[in-house]
């Protein structure tokens, strides 16, 4: 294998271990020594930095600089969301030949994968000695072949650390209802995390819905109904992508202008749109939460086997990238046994590039209003520390003794 | 002064230090000895619990659960929205005669504020021996004659952070415009207190919006234009209690059932309102969050000079009770001098119990869309712990070097 430089980008909606692959990658890269790489080159913005040719000398970064970066939010290279035409790919493969970038690795989720899989064969048929890996990287935990996505597991941290603490304000509050909604354009994951918020029956998340399964408002009523007349209070999770019957999002802002980079519509609303169904139709109060952006950038909630598997997705993606395996994107294996342990393996891009991973039908329970055992089990370790727990008051009545009165 | 019971209470909605001042009352009342206090009863659900005689004894709590729910979101006794009948006051005497109660603190806002001076006057007017004092709560910062509340240090310091992390979102995956919702039903302390998320200029939040000051959509969309134009992103903050010239919330919920307990319109949907607006009206892609009740239930963003000032407001206020001073609520009285500090003080209760204290006109500047640096060196002390700062990649552009081609 020649020697050449390294070319490392961000693509797509950051996480709050996006940067923990990236310093994997570049102390990896530093590691492997002169005589396998040369430059570590940083990509400013992903592919539209490559074109403008923006790029950032990473090996200057002091270690103290990549340590602190490690735990930040945001992509720290910069992100993008680029519609890819067909001149891009001849572009970058010239900037590439500018720059002497023989490795080319790429942190992104499936749109991601897709353009560093056609850069792969394009290198191919160039016949330019490239090496492409990709690194998978989404909260929404959707990409196929890998047990599961780095930045899945702190925003599942997130969701079911929040959406235990404000269980515990309805419940000291009664009588509202509230509607929590998650992330999650076409996928359930991470709606169905917040469920890992409870300790025991009851506790919140009271009713949880994703968009694998036909939502139908009638039955969302009906379960509501039935919680509230019980507990007198309700703590629902709405992922963002739950769709009305003519396929449109819950809600969802319906104007040309807030479409995305790709033209897709944007979901948004469902939580707001429920919650005022709720007290229009049931006549009980109810309000609305939509953390947002808040979900994929809490450093507070980040879990620490994420941050550990997005580090060690980065530097194993550079040690193939270095051994001349192209044309792959690293995943998580889970391995048998009592002890979570998930080792990196490798899967070829064309198969992760447009699969998306839906929740397996064992994951959602019968009636579609919540999760299953098997997928607290599943997602229980990803989350790694436990959320917060909290003492509740013993309250034993009090009663009046005679030295009271 | 006789001796007798104490019975404590939370009224309104929780913040994330309400339980400090509970602590803070129950040590103190502990400290204080039978011969000042025999029961230490707390009541479930506020009001409500008084009336139905939900009563728990605070004195069979273990130390350590009281040091548990010193940091637990929520209202560890549990609080109520309690629309008080005429008749409610005379039914609480009538339990306070039955439970020997001889001291009533109440941790509330101006609501529970109301009903602690009416219940102080009545029970003078019946003669009955009885000792009110309140304990200030509420995130909105909207007592008057207190510099600051209880609850609002720690809901300053949330979005202080979260504004931080969402900038940072933003600013690495260019071009979204993000508006993030505050709570605060009629104030705009608040999204004010987002300012502390900025290190320097052009961080976000970029533009603030306050209910102190009439909301014109046109300069909204002038304003987010420019900063638009000169940055490629924008973060902005609005508070949820900003209305249209029609006196309606912006984007809020015009049907009858999600009126709160008090029969008052509920605000919640000015983000997304003016996402919508901003995507349509000025062709740029904009979305909102609204992290909505995970601002004043978020243990992680706690400060610790608002869970000192909670529990000491609590204590001191036991002691107040305990030497028969009634008909007070507990202040927070900013010494002058460089180092931040405050003494409990005190203010009579009907002083506190209507009024509604607004942002002052020097925290806000000329333009309304954004906070004077007044405001900054009032808030900034009472988030504790300035919020965590990241570091950044140093950035050097990468060059060709021969050894590198």
């Amino acid at each position: 294998m020649r020697s050449g430089n390294i070319l490392v980008a961000q693509g797509g909606g950051p996480t709050s271990v996006v940067n923990c692959s990236l310093v994997g990658v570049v102390e990896e890269a530093k590691r492997s020594g002169r005589k396998k790489v040369n430059g570590i080159i940083g990509a400013v913005h992903g592919i539209d930095g490559i074109i403008n040719e923006q790029l950032i000398d990473l090996r200057k970064e002091p270690s103290v600089t990549l340590k602190g970066i490690h735990r930040k939010p945001g992509a720290a290279l910069g992100s993008c969301r680029r519609k890819m035409a067909e001149d891009d790919y001849g572009r970058i493969i010239e900037v590439f030949r500018k720059y002497d970038v023989r490795y080319f690795l790429y942190i992104g989720g499936n749109g991601s994968m897709h353009t560093a899989h056609t850069l792969d064969r394009l290198a191919k048929t160039l016949s330019y000695g490239l090496t492409v890996v990709g690194i998978p990287k989404t909260i929404d935990n959707d990409l196929a072949h890998t047990d599961h996505c780095p930045g899945f597991g702190s925003a599942a941290r997130y969701y079911a650390s929040v959406t235990r603490e404000i269980g515990l304000d309805v419940a000291s509050l009664p009588p509202p209802i509230s509607v929590i909604e998650t992330l999650g354009r076409n996928t359930g994951w991470l709606a169905a995390a917040s469920a890992l918020a409870r300790d025991k029956e009851d506790d919140a998340p009271n009713l949880i819905y994703c968009p694998e399964r036909v939502f139908d408002l009638e039955t969302f009523l009906s379960d509501v109904k039935k919680i509230y007349d019980r507990l007198g209070r309700a703590v629902v999770v709405v992922s963002e992508g739950l769709k009305d019957e003519s396929g449109l999002y819950l809600g969802g802002n319906k104007n040309k202008a807030s479409r995305d980079g790709f033209g897709r519509d944007l979901p948004g609303g469902a939580a707001s749109f429920l919650a005022e169904e709720i007290s229009s139709r049931l006549h009980i109060r109810a309000r609305s939460e939509k953390p947002g952006l808040a979900a994929r950038t809490s450093i507070e909630h980040v879990s620490k086997v994420d941050q550990r598997e997005a580090y060690l997705a980065g530097q194993t993606a550079a040690r193939y990238a270095l051994n001349g395996e192209s044309g792959v994107m690293m995943t998580l294996e889970r391995k048998p046994g009592k002890k979570y342990h998930c080792a990196i393996g490798a899967v070829r891009l064309e198969e992760v590039a447009i699969a998306e991973k839906m929740l397996p039908k064992n994951f959602i329970n019968s009636r579609g209003n919540d999760v299953t055992n098997e997928f607290i089990d599943y997602c229980r370790p990803l989350i790694g520390d436990s959320v917060r727990s909290f003492s509740s008051l013993t309250s034993r009545k009090f009663t009046i003794s005679k030295s009271d009165v």
